[in-house]
């Protein structure tokens, strides 16, 4: 089933064409954000594709440019802000990565909804300069309780590491009124369907409709 | 699975349990509205009713008051009328037909969402007197042709009174920009799947949720 259902009666009733979709996806680190997003562009891989992020830090063995990142020297990604060719950018540890507005752009323009997994400060920097379609959905854990129960379940990280990522999160929560839709990861393939729902309602719009 | 998935996290978060909502279901006679309504009701009993007429017009043989209509004298009903008791009201070959606000009112606090299938002028009255939470959903054919096809295949009616039904579907069509959502009824099922996922989208709202 295709998520943009209206597309094939444009025709019949003088509906418009429009652009893809910006998907904002955030959420606390350990909330499943990313399986979600991987398993619904697996079923939609013609409507559905993830956004690319720039980086200044080097390529990792394995990883390719223009797929996993487009790597980027300092100077040209200073470029790339000095030019307003970021979505948002921030920094992290020395390096800085940022979402280039030209590859979100080619995709909505080529009728593609695409997918940027974020945190709440990108977002809100996404709100202030993508003027285009867009939905912004916050994924909170069932409880803050299983939240902890998966981070610790990862078995990755230190206490510290832990409690500092549980705190973000607490934090975080205070700005879910910035996003349109709320929805609970009690188990992914609820939360697949559910983030197909919100895809395809937006189709439905009268105002996206009749434009 | 619950169309109003967040209601079980609701003590962790903090959100509020928010009244069912009343979905009006528009579109031309023939399109397939009933159909689709009927499917979703037996899909969601514990979620989804449909809302129950009052009119002046006698029971038929089986017909059962407060089941398949509130039967109601003319002075009851105009007394109906005369106190604010209907979300709208109009007459067809001098009977009185009507939305009772109170049954409507029982169930969305009771968290049911009430389906109310009605045409363009009734769905605009309601508009103006239901002040609760409402989806308007306009149901459209894939082509009037296909509408023209449907209604011929019913094999109820002469050429004119199929004449004045297409008719009164171009009339109608003119209001869509007053409804929240226009589906294709293409198939039942697909339609289904739409209705059902816009309804789940509302309950994602942040501003139902954080109220």
């Amino acid at each position: 089933m295709l998520l943009n259902s209206l597309g094939k009666y444009n025709k019949d009733f003088g509906f418009k064409t429009q652009d893809g979709l910006l998907i904002v996806f955030s959420g606390p680190s350990g909330v499943g954000k990313g399986t979600i997003v991987k398993e619904l562009v697996k079923i939609y891989p013609e409507e559905l594709v993830l956004s690319i992020s720039a980086t200044t830090r080097s390529p990792r063995v394995g990883e390719i440019d223009g797929k996993d990142y487009f790597f980027k020297t300092r100077e040209e990604f200073d470029n790339l802000i000095k030019n307003n060719m970021l979505l948002e950018y921030a920094s992290f540890n020395g390096e800085t990565y940022g979402t280039p507005r030209e590859y979100v752009e080619k995709n909505v323009q080529n009728n593609k909804n695409i997918f940027l997994e974020i945190e709440v400060q990108g977002a809100l920097q996404i709100k202030k300069n993508w003027k285009g379609g867009s939905i912004f959905i916050f994924v909170l854990p069932p409880s803050f309780e299983v939240l902890e129960q998966r981070l610790r379940g990862r078995n990755t990280e230190n206490e510290e590491a832990l409690n500092n990522r549980l705190a973000i999160a607490h934090k975080e929560f205070e700005f879910i009124s910035e996003y349109d839709y709320i929805i609970v990861n009690d188990t992914i393939s609820c939360s697949v369907d559910f983030v197909k729902s919100i895809i395809m309602t937006e189709y439905f719009k009268v105002n996206r409709i009749l434009v």
